[in-house]
């Protein structure tokens, strides 16, 4: 167990308060904030709604007993707690190793804040050594996917053991390895442009705050 | 029978050479293209493969007798022929009205030269008379139309009969009336570049030709 993780996890949690619609992100991070916001909402009786960004975060919060909400039914999301593969100098993001970017991206846009909770070493300078991933289209993938190597990179088509991984949104992912992304702003917007490209993984200019840990003291990060 | 249809259909073809990989658009007028080809496929012996843009078209195309290819197995494609609903003064396109709007987009946007062939009602001097298709993610769908609406339309969500249309992509379709487009290629890419829109039936600087006819003269336009 990272205490750090379950640390900045935890610590999130003070952010919620009575009334609001939170959207869940995914990963551990995120699961430590679960367990965390399951108890205030068990113990206090916290009255928030839930919005999950992917199927896993949905069941572990229906099991913990965090109540959840229908995405067509909200009018406005007061807070997001989401995790994140990379965070830039400039609170930039780099996410979507778990597959669900778009509903996360969908979730995190429409909140009036986001927070994100990471371990230390997902802190860069730049963006870009964790392989960006690019949800497209499967008509014409490989078409796109030799625009996008344009781009400097080299796509890789998600396998999920032998078959081709499909999204939530039954579109495929292609990790396409840049190295240094200098330009996350420009870059996100020039592969989104693309015929074919539903979205990328890039989260620019949307995150408020970031908690971390470092030897079980809070970090946190803001403009 | 729309005579002019006919003509600028069956002029299309003379762009068509031996060898070729072509696009096979959709609509009424695309329909008096392949029937033209079909013939010279078979009585002149002309060796073309198509790729069509939409399942109407390849189930007709394979009727009449074209030879077509798997898309995924195209290197390029030399020319695409296509319809439109909407054409203006610099030969931008609004396209989608029959709900293959993104197989087209990446079909014509492959191509090394486009061809567009329409009937002269479809010449405007401002696209957005006819509403804009945006095709978008089912995920989140309605918090992506009032996204889409605050650019100064209103979108009303597909449908087919009593349910909501899907596209060749599992996807929605919003139908935007806008009245004026007086910046396509600005609005387009505002529009893309919105979470969840995947693609838009604005088609701008894509076009080479446009062959019309008139009183059943053929009229080119192109710049």
């Amino acid at each position: 167990m990272d205490i750090n993780k379950k640390i900045a996890g935890e610590e999130a949690v003070n952010y919620i308060k009575d009334g609001m619609t939170i959207g869940l992100g995914s990963g551990s991070t995120v699961n430590w904030m679960l367990k965390k916001l399951a108890n205030r909402v068990k113990n206090e009786g916290l009255n928030i709604k839930g919005i999950p960004t992917s199927i896993k975060t949905e069941l572990l919060a229906k099991d913990l007993g965090i109540p959840l909400t229908n995405f067509t039914d909200v009018e406005q999301i007061d807070l997001a707690i989401d995790g994140a593969d990379e965070v830039d100098n400039n609170l930039n993001l780099l996410k979507g190793g778990g597959g669900s970017l778009v509903r996360e991206k969908i979730v995190d846009a429409m909140a009036k804040k986001l927070i994100i909770i990471i371990d230390e070493s997902k802190l860069v300078t730049h963006l870009g050594a964790f392989p960006l991933p690019i949800e497209i289209l499967p008509f014409g993938w490989n078409i796109t996917a030799k625009h996008i190597a344009n781009f400097g990179c080299e796509p890789i088509l998600r396998k999920k053991e032998e078959d081709v991984f499909v999204s939530d949104n039954g579109n495929y992912i292609l990790d396409c390895k840049f190295d240094r992304i200098l330009h996350p702003k420009s870059l996100h917007e020039n592969l989104k442009l693309l015929v074919g490209v539903v979205e990328t993984g890039l989260f620019v200019g949307m995150t408020d705050k970031v908690i971390t840990a470092r030897n079980g003291e809070i970090v946190m990060i803001q403009h």
